[in-house]
C-alpha cells in the first residue's frame, strides 16, 4: 500500500493563499476557527489519517465485512479506530454546539473528510454516512428528535445511514414499495426491503438510526408521496438511551468490486417502528437539503483514492529503475534510469497532479460555498446557493470520473506490480469505481445540471459561474505570464453559452437533445471549471514567486501544472463539444432489438 | 454473470461480406478452410465456449487458483475443461499438420480465441500462452525440439509459457540476471527467478514447457546478449515423454486485481537444464517473430471483455424497468420504461458497440495479414508484413484501453449492481485491467509505433496503411450515403502525415519529443483506424441493404453505429491531437522531487 501523506502543503495554499478561507470564516462570525485552530486541527488530523486509518486500508480490503445471522463484524482494527475517531471529538467537528458540537465550518470537516477517505474510504463511509444522517435531523427533525439523536450522533456513540434503494428501484425513488402505517401513539409502522444501505449494520456503535424513504397509506403516486422516516435499530428508552430492539434487520451484505471494509447491507424492515421527521409526502424535499453535502462528499472519494494513487505512483516512478532516458542516461552510475525521466511517465503523473489539484480547488471553493449559506448577508446566501446548484453535480461526476482515471494511470505507472493486491494500487481503482455510480448516477448528476439546473432556470444558475469566469478573465487579460491562458479560458466560457443556447433551442422540439447531450455537456463544464481554478491558483503562483514569497519550487510546480492542463486536458473539451453537437438523432434511431443480432 | 453468446452474425459479417476470408484463403493455398468448414468450426466453437467455458468464469474468479507447497491447483472444472478443449482439437486448429495440427489459418484461430477468450478470460491463458510457445518453437526451434516439444503442446498434452519478467525488470529485459551456464552435453543450466509467468504451474496439462530469457557467461551487456531456451518442468525421456523432474520450482503465485483463475507464477530455476533455441545472444529476435501474435492476442482480451460486457448491458438495459422517458412514456402499462429507452444509456451501449465491433474488424483484418505472410506471392507478404508493423501496437494498445472503457460503462449501465460481484459486470473491469500492462504496457506499444516503426521508416510504415485509407477515400467519394463521412476520414488521414512530419522534425533536435508524443500518436493513430474500418462496414452494409439482401435490420444497425462513430468517437482524435502538438517542454520543466510537497 502506498504510504499516505497529507497533502498539507496543498491544502494550506488553497486555505490560506487561494480561498482565503479565515476571512471567509469571519465573515460567517466561525470566530472559533482561528488560523491557529485551523492549522492545529489539520496537524491533528493528519496524524490521525496517516497512523491510525491508513494502516488499516490494505488490511481491511483483504478481510472485508463479515456476516453472520443478521451480525456484521467490520475488519480487525475498525472498531477501535473507529472509537478513537469519535473520542477525538471527529465526528462532531463541523456539528452544532447545541447538541455536543464544535460549530466549526463545514469547510474544514470536508478536507479532515480529504484525509479521512484517502487514508481509508471504505472507514470513511461510516462517518460519512452519519454526518449526511446528522444534516437531515438537523434540518427537519423535531427539538426531540434532534436532542435524542443528533447529540448521541455527534458524539460518534450511534451511527446513521440513508435508506433509499429497493431491488427494484434506485434512480426512480418514485416507485418504491416501502410502506409506513400510522399507529395510534404516532409512530409508524414501517415494512420493506431496502438495499444497498451502506453502514446498514456494523458492530462500531451503540445504535444505528435508519433514515427511511417510505410510503404512507393514501400517499400520491410518484416521487409525491414519499415521506421519511427515522427508524432505529435500537428504540430510545425513556432517558434517551438505546432500549428495545427494533424490527430491524441486515438480511445479508453485498460482495462488491471494492470498499470491502464498508458493509453494505440488504436491510429489511418488517413492521419495525418509525418516526416520521419533516412532513408527510415531503420525504425527498427533506433529502434534497442535504444532497449538496452527500454528493460533495462522494466526489471527493474520486479526489481520495486519486491522491493516494499518486502518492504511490510518484514514489514509485523516483525508485523504479527501467530504461535510460531518451535523450541519453541520466543516472549512468544506476543500472537504469528512475522511470521518472521518461516523458510518458511524467505525461501520467502530471495528468493525475493536474486532476487532483484542480479537483481540489474545486471541492475546496464548494465547501466555502457551502459555509457561505450561514452568511448574515442575504446576497451572499443567495449567491452561493446559485453556484452550489450548478458546481455540485460537477464535483460528483467529473471529481469521481476523473478520479477513476487518476486511480487507473497510477496502476499503468506500477506496470505489472500494478496488478497486484499487495501493492495497493488496483485497491484505490477498485475503492474508485463505486463513486461514479452511487448518489445518483453521473448520468443522473448530469440531467440534473442539464435539465433541471441550466435549462430549468433558463440559463441563470450557468451565469452565475460563468459570469465568475468572465470577471476573473477581464481581470486577467493582461496577465504578463498567464494572458493566452487567460484567453483560452475566456473563449471555451462564452462557448459555453452559444453550445447551451443551442441545446436549449433543440430541447424545445425533442426533450431527448437533453439526455443526449447531458454527460457530455456536464464534461465540457468540468473541464472549463478546473481550468478557472487551474489560472486562479496560477496567479496566486505568479505573484507569490515574484514577490519572492515562500518555497519557490512548490508555486513553480503549480504553475507548470497549470500550463499542463492548458495544454493537454482542457482540449479535450473539443471532443466533448462534438459529441453534445451530435445530437439525439443517431442515439434513437435502434429499436431496442437492434443493439445485438 | 451476463450469459455468452457468440456474436456469430458479427463475425459471418466480417468474414464472409467485408474481408472475404474466404478468397483470402483460397489465395494462400489453405484449402480445407472451405466455407462450410469454417462454418462448422464457428458453431462448434460457439457451443464449446458458450456451454464449457462461460458458466466456470463466476466460480473461476471467486475460487481462484490454490498455491500449495510449489504445487497450482486450478478453480473447480478448469482441468475438465481444458481436456474438453485439447480432446477438440482446439490446441492445433491452426497449427502446422506436421506436428499434428489442423493447418487452418491464423486468422481462424483467432476468431475462436475471440469466443474462448470472451467465454473466460483466465481459461484463455493457458492455450494463449501455449500457442506463444509453440510459435516460438516452431520459428526458432530445431527439429528435434519440434517433434518433441510441438506435436506434444500441439495435441494439448503439454503447455508452455513465457519467461521474460524477473523482479527488478519488466520493460528493461537488457538488464536481467537470470544466468545459463553451458554443460559438457550441450544443455545449459539456468538459474534465477522470473516472475509474473502466466500458466507457469498448474494441474492442466503433463508437463509445461518453460521459454526462458537468460544471460550466457560470456554475453554482451544489454539487450544483444540475452538467449532463449527451453526449460522443461519435466525432462523429456528416450521416448520424449515427460520424464525426470527439472530444477524448476514455483515459487508462489501471485494475488491480482483479476483474472484469478489465471496462475501468475514465480518461477525459480535454480541450476535447471535448459535447451538453446535459436542462436546464442539471439533470444530477442526469437521472442519478436511472435510478438504480432502475442500483441494482437492481448488486444483481443480488451475486445472479449468488452464483448460479454456488452452483451450484459444491453440484456439489462432492455429489461431493468427505471423512469420514463423524457419524450412520455414509451411503456405506459409498466411501472417505469426499459431503461433503453433514455439516450443516456444508448449512448453508452453505442459507445460500447461502436468500439467492440470496430475493434473486431481491426482484429481479423490484422489476423488476415498474418494468414497472408504464408502468400505464395512475395509482394504480398511483404505489404503484409508493413502493415503489420503498424497496426500491431495500435490492436494491442487501442484494443485494450477501449475494452477497458467498455467494461466500464457497461458497469455504469447496471448502477449500482454493476458493483455487486454476483452479476458478474465488475470481473469483466478487473480481468480486462491487466491487458493495457502486460505484454509490453500500452506505453511501450506507443514508442513502438511512434519511434521503431513510423519514424524509424522514414514514415513508410506509416504510410503504407494511410495509403490504403487514401484509395478507399477516394473509391468511395462520391458515395450517395457516406461521402460527408468519407470526407472526414480522408482529412484526418492527411493531417496524420503533417502531424507526424512534426513530431519528426522536432525530435531530430530533442529524442523526448518522442515520448511525448507517442501514446496519443497511437491514440490518434487508433481512432482513425477504427474511421477506416467502420466506413468499410458501413459501404458494404449500404450495398447489401440497396441490394436488398440478407437481414435489413443488422444492416441497418452496422449503419447507424457507424454514424454514431463519426459523431461522438472520431473527434477525440482532436484533443489528441492538440496533446500531440503540446510536445515536451511542459513535461520535463518539473525537477523529480517537484512532483510531491
Amino acid at each position: 500500500m502506498p504510504e499516505y501523506k497529507a497533502p498539507l502543503r496543498d491544502m494550506r495554499f488553497l486555505i490560506d493563499d487561494v480561498f482565503d478561507f479565515h476571512a471567509s470564516y469571519a465573515a460567517i462570525g466561525a470566530e472559533d476557527a482561528t488560523p491557529d485552530m485551523v492549522g492545529a486541527i489539520l496537524e491533528e488530523g493528519a496524524k490521525f489519517c496517516e497512523q491510525v486509518l491508513a494502516p488499516l486500508n490494505r488490511s481491511g480490503d483483504e478481510e472485508g465485512c463479515h456476516f453472520d445471522n443478521g451480525v456484521v463484524t467490520t475488519p480487525k482494527g475498525f472498531k477501535e479506530a473507529f472509537a478513537q475517531y469519535a473520542e477525538g471529538g471527529w465526528m462532531g467537528l463541523a456539528s452544532t454546539p447545541e447538541y455536543g458540537g464544535q460549530g466549526l465550518p463545514h469547510s474544514l470537516g470536508l478536507v479532515i473528510g480529504e484525509m479521512v477517505g484517502s487514508a481509508n474510504t471504505s472507514f470513511g463511509m461510516y462517518p460519512g454516512l452519519t454526518h449526511g444522517a446528522m444534516a437531515a435531523i438537523g434540518a427537519h427533525g423535531s427539538e426531540a428528535q434532534k436532542s435524542t439523536y443528533l447529540s448521541r450522533m455527534t458524539e460518534g456513540r450511534w451511527t446513521g445511514t440513508m435508506c433509499l434503494t429497493e431491488p427494484h428501484c434506485g434512480t426512480d425513488l418514485g416507485i418504491i414499495k416501502t410502506r409506513a402505517v400510522p399507529e395510534a401513539d404516532g409512530s409508524y409502522a414501517i415494512s420493506g426491503t431496502k438495499i444497498f444501505i451502506s453502514a446498514g449494520e456494523h458492530d462500531l456503535a451503540e445504535n444505528i438510526v435508519h433514515l427511511v424513504l417510505a410510503k404512507l397509506p393514501d400517499a400520491p403516486a410518484g416521487t409525491k408521496g414519499i415521506s421519511l422516516f427515522i427508524v432505529p435499530k435500537f428504540l430510545p428508552d425513556a432517558a434517551g438511551n438505546a432500549g428495545e430492539r427494533n424490527a430491524v434487520a441486515c438480511g445479508s451484505i453485498e460482495h462488491k468490486m471494492g470498499i470491502k471494509a464498508s458493509a453494505t447491507c440488504v436491510i429489511n424492515f418488517d413492521g419495525a417502528r418509525g418516526f416520521l421527521i419533516g412532513e408527510p409526502n415531503k420525504g425527498l424535499n427533506c433529502m434534497f437539503t442535504m444532497m449538496n453535502h452527500a454528493r460533495l462528499g462522494t466526489g471527493m472519494q474520486g479526489l481520495c483514492n486519486g491522491e493516494a494513487s499518486y502518492q504511490g505512483a510518484v514514489k514509485y516512478a523516483q525508485e523504479r529503475l527501467q530504461m535510460r532516458s531518451l535523450t541519453g542516461a541520466k543516472f549512468p552510475d544506476k543500472p537504469a534510469d528512475p522511470i521518472i525521466v521518461h516523458p510518458d511517465v511524467r505525461r501520467m503523473l502530471l495528468t493525475m497532479k493536474a486532476f487532483n489539484e484542480g479537483n481540489r480547488a474545486l471541492a475546496y471553493f464548494t465547501a466555502q460555498l457551502l459555509d457561505q449559506l450561514h452568511s448574515p448577508e442575504a446576497g451572499k446566501r443567495e449567491e452561493a446557493e446559485a453556484l452550489l446548484a450548478f458546481l455540485t453535480p460537477i464535483c460528483k461526476a467529473f471529481m469521481t470520473d476523473t478520479g477513476l482515471e487518476v486511480t487507473s494511470l497510477g496502476m499503468q505507472v506500477f506496470g505489472g506490480h500494478g496488478y497486484i493486491r499487495e501493492w495497493g494500487m488496483e485497491q484505490l481503482m477498485r475503492d474508485c469505481r463505486i463513486a461514479p455510480i452511487y448518489e445518483g448516477t453521473n448520468g443522473i448528476q448530469a440531467l440534473d445540471l442539464l435539465g433541471r439546473k441550466v435549462l430549468g432556470s433558463q440559463g441563470k444558475l450557468m451565469l452565475g459561474f460563468t459570469n465568475l469566469v468572465h470577471r476573473f478573465c477581464q481581470a486577467n487579460a493582461e496577465h504578463p505570464e498567464l494572458k493566452g491562458q487567460v484567453q483560452r479560458l475566456a473563449e471555451l466560457n462564452q462557448d459555453l453559452g452559444a453550445i447551451t443556447a443551442r441545446i436549449g433551442m433543440a430541447a424545445m422540439k425533442n426533450a431527448d437533445e437533453v439526455g443526449a447531450a447531458s454527460v457530455d455537456y456536464l464534461m465540457y463544464c468540468g473541464y472549463l471549471v478546473l481550468g478557472y481554478f487551474w489560472l486562479r491558483m496560477a496567479v496566486v503562483a505568479q505573484a507569490k514567486l515574484q514577490a519572492g514569497e515562500g518555497d519557490a519550487a512548490f508555486y513553480q510546480s503549480k504553475i507548470v501544472t497549470a500550463e499542463f492542463y492548458f495544454s493537454r486536458l482542457l482540449p479535450r473539451t473539443a471532443a466533448h463539444r462534438a459529441a453534445i453537437e451530435a445530437g439525439s438523432e443517431t442515439l434513437m434511431k435502434l429499436a431496442a432489438d437492434q443493439f445485438v443480432f
